[in-house]
């Protein structure tokens, strides 16, 4: 099968973009087999970019893809000028959501997961790293990794599931649950391959330092990947750790120490920034320009969560953060595809022979048009490995 | 025909949102001819909304819809640090959308404005405001209305056209120009029914105080609605003015003064604010509250442009305004519906019986959910005139 009259393909080789102008593609088993340059002559499976924008399918190392129920009612509360740890404190926030996974069958579980992933590959996502916790129970986790594998299974989109403790439970004391999520579901799931990943959120109201410390050891030990929510709503020294711990990466980091961004460069921890949520719930943007002018290794995600960020768009936030956050088109393109794959651990996010050929057209002539332009995808067509998608 | 199974339907009717739970209407004509409670039996022309939410199709009161060219050059510049007045003035900005928009043919101008239309309708919008303003010249004014003219007989969205008076051209005396432009450009555009709105842009770099009340007075001495983009970068004092003239709409509003808004609340100018430039220039947000606190009629629009905000996405806009502005979900859809109706003059933005049935029907149960998730429309399906969309 060809791609053929690229205008323009993002290859993201090199430490750039890996610009080439002109150029067709040859895809064999699902894999790009030949860059060629120019056109090539009309073949029966050819499919035409029409001069258009190529660029790799993008990739979203941060979601919290699984849940149900809806908290619009919280989100129109805030806008009246409640604030997001008072609608907490009052029961709403992450435990209105913990309720209604906890009551939602499989099936409901799964169509809306779904269905949440049609949103994204329409908006040109190809893998997506997504996290449990809304259950807050050992067993209740480990269902949410056990559906989120079965969703895998129906649907083009890859996922790199991610165990997370998310917020200790209103029905447990809080040193049984630290407990039994080391004793029981970190090796459970390393044990049923349900995650590749822990993460714990460190912050007011989620988990300390030490027990952020002791979940993530136990973790490291049966060899899976640690991440962090670190710094999002207040100091706590955790994007440290995740620096010492040698994490695969620091989530949210909007309240980052002075040197926090050297530790975090020297310790090649990825650096998922999630403009969503800043946007969602008004608060200061993540200090990208610190984080890449120290040489850390700067990723873009939706959050994509019922709360704080309820979207599928990472061209938004790629526009988000040109926007907002002083990052370039560049490097937003690196944080939405080479580098957002680095933090999962796989080879996706690039174009080159031999690497498998996911990618985008884009109703564009220039990579720049696709993060101006705003609010709307531009995505025309989803290549998931050789395939073409059909929305 | 009928639309059945409205889970919550949004008329507008009344101060508030109007809002009805398991309501079914019946369309004649084009018009909503009956609203009635439940569901209707099976006919072979109804659409089943399916439980979903069904609002008035959406507004936008302000678009700078016709144009050609691209200007992501500039947009990554500006994300690399220079600013919007530093790219104006090394003759980027507006003018460098005049030397490409002079260049581009009918057609192309045709083309590309109609592929904006789309994907407004995509977004659920079923008429917009659209201004000339991208040629400064008279004849060339007047050409961009006369294309709007022709878009609008090709699309079902609705275009309310406005002559723009956008800033003093490079290659004529502004004298000359704004002379040109009271003594020709309106006239004529009276007389052919071309434009049912004057609009200038007061601020440093475009046009004066004193510039502003001569094109508006000529305006309304020929019967034609007036706007004004008033304290964008500066305080000019143009709002005062547009409320002093018994303005439509003023646009913008970010530098208003202290006693702007009770001003504008007393003469009922509507006030037509731009989240999306604010988001893209990452300048400071309209101040909503005071507007809405002193009475004002809020309205928001997308601002569609190639420089500041090139988005379709109205009810992205609607998000901004309750993440942002502490607009309330209530307020945010009066803004994009009847309220924004209203500053162009027409009878669109609510359901009532004998009005013209424009709807949309929503991905969502509830009118809370559609502001929540953000970055990707959850239209289902937009009806014009009572007639289904296909895209």
């Amino acid at each position: 099968m060809f791609i053929t009259r690229i205008g323009q393909l993002l290859t993201m080789e090199g430490a750039a973009l890996g610009l080439r102008s002109n150029v067709s593609l040859r895809v064999e088993n699902g894999r790009v087999a030949e860059i060629i340059d120019g056109e090539v002559s009309r073949h029966g499976d050819a499919i035409d970019a029409g001069g258009q924008l190529v660029t790799p399918g993008l990739v979203d190392p941060h979601t919290h893809l699984i849940f149900a129920g809806s908290r619009a009612d919280e989100f129109d509360r805030r806008a009246r000028g409640q604030s997001y740890n008072e609608i907490a404190a009052a029961g709403g926030g992450i435990l209105s959501t913990v309720r209604a996974t906890r009551a939602a069958s499989d099936e409901e579980l799964i169509a809306s997961t779904l269905a949440r992933l049609d949103r994204f590959l329409r908006n040109g996502v190809v893998a997506v790293e997504a996290k449990s916790g809304y259950a807050l129970s050992i067993e209740g986790e480990l269902r949410l990794l056990r559906l989120l594998k079965r969703v895998a299974q129906q649907h083009v989109v890859k996922i790199s599931p991610t165990l997370l403790a998310h917020v200790p439970p209103p029905d447990l004391p809080r040193q049984v649950f630290v407990d039994r999520f080391i004793a029981e579901a970190i090796p459970q799931a390393a044990q049923e391959k349900l995650a590749e990943a822990v993460d714990v959120y460190c912050d007011v109201g989620a988990f300390t330092l030490d027990e952020t410390e002791r979940i993530l050891n136990a973790a490291k030990s049966l060899g899976l990947r640690l991440r962090v929510h670190a710094e999002q709503f207040t100091y706590t020294g955790a994007a440290e750790l995740a620096a010492k711990l040698g994490a695969a990466s620091v989530e949210h980091v909007e309240e980052l120490s002075a040197d926090g961004p050297a530790l975090l460069a020297r310790s090649q921890t990825g650096c998922n920034l999630l403009p969503g949520a800043a946007l969602t719930l008004g608060l200061k943007w993540p200090n990208a320009r610190a984080l890449l002018d120290a040489g850390c290794l700067v990723a873009l995600g939706t959050d994509c969560n019922p709360g704080s960020s309820l979207t599928e768009s990472l061209p938004l936030m790629m526009s988000l953060a040109c926007m907002q956050m002083k990052m370039s088109c560049e490097e937003a393109w690196r944080a939405a595809t080479v580098n957002a794959a680095r933090a999962l651990g796989h080879d996706l996010g690039r174009v080159a022979v031999g690497a498998s050929a996911n990618l985008v057209i884009w109703r564009a002539n220039d990579y720049r048009e696709v993060i101006q332009h705003y609010g709307d995808s531009l995505v025309e067509a989803v290549i998931v490995d050789g395939q073409k998608m059909q929305f």
